[in-house]
């Protein structure tokens, strides 16, 4: 993969070349909507697309069939629909289509800007029987500054003749609509078809106008979606579809199209359909070129945050994966306090567009070292679904709140509970993420107003979900931890490890006073500490246990098994990977990589040596764990490898699915292996502690990272690290066990 | 409840009044299939109804829908069908329809003859306008003799009038059919009225037949259901009614109707409707009361083997209980090696009429010690279905054989796979049933031919699925045992006890050359023969843990739950249930009921004070276990309250849901209460065990026991027990000890 300068993918240089997955990847988006970068018009080329808008959060509900029922189990599951799509347009010359039956296609080339947040698409078409030339270049952003507006520049330049006519036809589709992408088994149908079957004209003064207005039959949510576009033109076929026609005259021709893309729950008393109304008569004022300059304003201020610099010995693909993943990973999240990060972001409706513990664990990281305010608003998403949470635990028989394992609303989303509602680590998770930011961020206010209730609720669960053993200490029985290939173990030690975190976290870092208010007395504070104080991590001298029987079962020699049974789900019945030592993904070891401080250095090596050659990585969210538990070994090869692959996901669709969606959670893994991994970054609640290291085979890295308000650059090159404040107060940095006040 | 002489059960005498109670437990059926005991008149009464006619194991499959789908899951379910019924007929009077509606009706009174076979239904019938009064009464007989054949006989008595037009309407219903009933949410919808929308016309030359014929429509299965009168009449409809008018002149009038239940299978190559037809006129030619002395000479000869004598001090429940029992398993049992028995036996759809664990470890062992042919027979069925097992295991990834949890076919066909799946221990208990046969029939013959290979390849499964463990020795990880409120643990107890002994009863009664033809090698073998020795058991001291953890967790406290909580499956989710130290039902008390002599009488006490307390005996297999175990504790008055506790299932309707179907299991339990808590029967390879004791409160028990081939009969009472040699050569009988020819 070449690429111009790192900030630029060229569907052309990617190392991929499915049309799907290519749309995936060219995503376009900004945490409210987003866009697949699909063609304006399909029929300039014979590959098959998925069109894609989606707004994150917006979901219809479908009922559950289970094939045995159980008390408690989740009735309904919710999934993030397609929603009609605005970019397309389509394109007559003279009366002829401009399409590849019609013609040919030649240069046709998108390119994603990543230092703009611009998306281009441009291609020649000659005429079959004219023989007439055209240049045309699609530009399309999902405004950052405009958090519904979606804009689309089209320039079609004559290249070989003087004069013709161009018809225009620009469209708001709601065909071929569908709830889910077809590789997850685990999504139901969700018949859009029947919601846009009952979707109305917007009711507009404004006849230029496009779209509709709809409403989902179960959730009962309700959106708008209308463009308007820079020429006048004839609306029809119920306002969905508006036709222009222009003279070409030796020069080229230009037109804009502004799209509105509005959830009701947006709105705040006022008329929605005006509330479109005026946003798009604004931006079309404003014109595409002010939102794209917006736009790359936005971006400009977004990457001196937040870039990484990479330099190695080797190709560009981790400069181009990093800054990527970041870019995706900006354009993905909800920042608005009410919606959080799906596992496929905005590119697809896969996993129903669920948030999982990826957001806290994989991703949230990112957001609290460079732009806190995001990882406030993602936490704070988990704040206003509490209740959910509290009633979830009260469902099954437990105090506390018990986070649900996916969802969009709060409620608990998942099908089978094995493999999630037993997952109880989501608490610990959370509120890891919480510490992180309480960490980083020093903002007591938030843990004042919204922290310490989630802290307190997700401690209670623990306390009423474990219980107390008289040899081994506090034990947390029947839960699953990461690894989905063990489920409903005892004392799963990735589980048990965080959990004791988080109840250290709430008594060391807090007192009784602050929590008495939320009905905390003094025997639940000491059991609390004691629970943490006791907890039972399984043990074997240096080697930690999986969970309690882990060591006891038979290991799978995954070097020596047909390679064509891999992803090992896909071929073996759950009950089988159940039984053996074998593992889907970082579970310890995801530990190890997250609080290194807990664990020795002979530790470290012997449970890494002893879990990698066990594990598949049929996880996405494997590797990157891998790599930072292996930046502290002395094996430096295997480091390097692995460090390696964990940039290796969508830009090369290592997963053999981002067809289906970008993996948000392997973007945020790559972030953390640069900061857990070779910046080996930790917060206290007073000092910054890094030690970086150098990787082999690279030369330099630059990283910013933002402590109590202020920002530093780290830079690591061969000649040592160095340490700059970029704004802010100064601030206390342990660099290499030297405490220096920055 | 009053019983005549014990042998009748009368509607209005039980103790429970809800009409579909009494039709589950007034079903008639020959094993092959049966009939509820509902109204031939749904108008005579206003109370709700639910018809069923049923063919064992003529089921139709749907898909099975999976929250979230993995490999190796069942992709289809198989449900037995209810299928029309030819039990309707019809009264009018002078043109009045003889119902409740157009007349006053009083005595009416069903009435069951377990000693014959023969269900009676007697009611007068007085018109409202008329003033005239009749007596009609019903006689019907599902034949034990004539496989297919189900017959009625009515008599209608003038009681205040001499002269009247009787008109009697007789159908073949196929409206209403339903596959299951409602208060299982575990089965699906199967489409009957489908199928039955496709029935054809029976192709026949006597035109006095009604009658259709069938075939399902994923399943591809062919039945047909005919019916003959002994009158003439006038069919119609598609053959489904039959009428005619007969002058009521002083004297009673009668008639009687013959009907034909015949699956396709059941043919060899002839015509399917000849064979129909055949047999409608070889019954109506015999005429019912010659069918009716069939029947009565089978019960006889049935009861002769069977029955068992109780005298109690308190009230004669047991002995109704136990006779109801036994009456009611050969009613359900499959007797041809082609089908097993249901759940619900022959009276409902309930558990989609599968066949499950409990007819290895509840059912098949009274009719090894009564009918042995009847256990070969479903032993036979098993190894017909082997082949299925051997591909299930295989599926799963494992070597051998593993029995499917729930099936008709010998698929597996259960959708939540760790309370079915799991439970692993299905192997053993068939293995276990195989053994009881072999030690009390002697039939060499069988072993040879069937039995070895089961057990060589149910032994070989469990090689694989367990494994070393350098401190415990052979262990079996991720099973459930037969307790449904825990699952997916390691070591099951229950488990690891009966597949010691399946691994015992293959190394000792048998030797390598016996199994070599089946590709067993000398290191096979010492493989069966070391994880026998060194199988691992959870233990702290005398105490047996119920697995690896359980004696871990927390207790629930059942005396001080809310009874409104109770079952509590039905209240708390599968999670908190597996969390805690609770049974639903009888585990490793139920190893200790069938195999007392693995456990000192300090290990059988200690244990048994351990589990009752946490056991709530949500499932019908619960108690029996109990009682027996009980049996052998000091604490007699404990012993005898769960002694008559588990008599009472479904005359009392103890589970609240026996309107939905009769529980074999728990019939098969009240056999074993009796045998293996009572008697203390146990069978070896060479002698017959008996350490009968007489439980409180009762006076007298007497019962027949065939041991290789002779039957004795032992009689209990206050003056000591006492065996005699009913017929066939002297056996050996270790009584109370002492070791005796008789």
């Amino acid at each position: 993969m070449a690429i111009n300068e790192n900030w630029e993918i060229y569907d052309n240089e990617l190392s991929v070349s499915d049309n799907q997955t290519i749309e995936s990847i060219l995503t376009v988006g900004n945490g409210y909507f987003g866009m697949r970068g699909a063609y304006e018009d399909d029929a300039i080329s014979e590959k098959s697309t998925t069109h894609g808008a989606y707004i994150n959060g917006f979901y219809e509900t479908a009922p559950i069939t289970y094939g045995e029922q159980a008390h408690g189990y989740p009735s309904e599951r919710q999934s993030m629909i397609s929603l009609p799509d605005a970019s397309h347009i389509s394109l007559q010359l003279d009366g002829i289509p401009v399409d590849h039956n019609h013609g040919e296609i030649t240069d046709n080339i998108r390119d994603l800007s990543m230092k703009t947040g611009l998306m281009t698409h441009k291609f020649v078409w000659t005429g079959k029987l004219s023989g007439k030339k055209i240049q045309v270049s699609f530009r399309r952003i999902v405004s950052h500054v405009r958090k519904h507006i979606f804009a689309i520049q089209m320039t079609v330049k004559p290249v070989n003749f003087k004069r013709g006519i161009l018809s225009i036809k620009s469209t708001i589709d709601s065909d071929n609509l569908s709830a889910h992408s077809s590789d997850d088994p685990r999504v139901s149908e969700i018949n859009t078809d029947e919601i846009m079957k009952h979707a109305r004209q917007i009711n507009t003064q404004n006849d230029q106008i496009i779209g509709l207005s709809f409403t989902t039959q179960r959730s009962d949510l309700s959106a708008m979606v209308g463009a308007i576009h820079n020429l006048d033109g004839k609306v029809s076929n119920n306002q969905k579809i508006w036709q222009s026609q222009i003279l070409i005259d030796q020069q080229p021709v230009r037109m804009e199209k502004f799209a509105c893309y509005f959830d009701t729950r947006e709105s705040h008393g006022e008329s929605v359909s005006e509330t479109v109304v005026a946003e798009l008569e604004k931006s079309k004022e404003a014109g595409f070129d002010a939102l794209r300059k917006e736009q790359a304003n936005y971006m400009r201020l977004f990457w001196h945050d937040s870039d990484i610099h990479i330099a190695t010995n080797y190709h560009d693909d981790l400069q181009m994966a990093s800054r990527f993943a970041l870019f995706q990973l900006l354009q993905s999240v909800g920042k608005d306090g009410k919606r959080g990060i799906s596992a496929k972001g905005l590119s697809s409706t896969g996993y129903d567009g669920h948030y999982f513990w990826d957001t806290e664990i994989y991703i949230i990281p990112f957001f609290t070292m460079t732009q806190p305010q995001i990882a406030k608003s993602l936490l704070t998403n988990r704040y206003n679904q509490l209740s959910h949470a509290t009633e979830h635990a009260m469902d099954l028989g437990y105090r506390g709140a018990l986070f649900p394992w996916r969802t969009i609303n709060g409620e608990e989303s998942s099908a089978y509970f094995p493999a999630s509602t037993a997952a109880v680590h989501i608490n610990a998770d959370i509120m890891f993420a919480l510490q992180q930011y309480y960490y980083f961020t020093d903002d007591e206010h938030f843990m004042r107003q919204y922290g310490l209730k989630m802290l307190v609720e997700a401690s209670r669960f623990y306390l009423s979900y474990g219980s107390w053993d008289k040899e081994k200490g506090f034990v947390i029985n029947t839960v699953t931890g990461p690894d989905e290939y063990t489920a409903l173990v005892n004392n799963n030690s990735y589980t048990n490890l965080m959990v004791k975190n988080q109840l250290e976290f709430l008594t060391t870092s807090f007192d009784l006073s602050q929590v008495a208010r939320f009905g905390v007395t003094e025997k639940e504070w000491q059991q609390f500490e004691m629970a943490a104080k006791q907890m039972f991590i399984p043990r074997e001298d240096n080697l930690i246990g999986q969970d309690d029987s882990f060591l006891s079962k038979p290991k799978l020699d995954l070097k020596t098994m047909d390679k064509s049974k891999f992803p090992l789900l896909m071929h073996y019945h759950p009950l089988f990977l159940y039984q053996h030592q074998v593992l889907k993904q970082a579970d310890l070891i995801l530990a190890m990589a997250l609080m290194p401080y807990r664990f020795t250095n002979e530790q470290q090596k012997i449970n890494y040596e002893y879990y990698e050659p066990l594990t598949t990585h049929d996880s996405s969210l494997s590797r990157c764990a891998y790599a930072i538990a292996a930046s502290r070994l002395p094996d430096q090869d295997a480091f390097d490898q692995m460090l390696q692959s964990s940039f290796k996901t969508d830009l090369t669709d290592s997963q053999n699915n981002t067809a289906n969606g970008i993996h948000t959670a392997s973007m945020g893994g790559i972030w953390l292996v640069i900061l857990l991994g070779l910046a080996h970054v930790q917060a206290t609640e007073n000092k910054l502690i890094l030690d970086p290291i150098m990787p082999p085979s690279w030369n330099a890295y630059v990283v910013c990272i933002q402590y109590h308000g202020s920002q530093i650059k780290l830079s690591v090159s061969e000649r040592g690290s160095h340490v700059t404040l970029m704004h802010g107060l100064p601030i206390k940095v342990q660099l290499n066990g030297e405490i220096v006040q920055f």
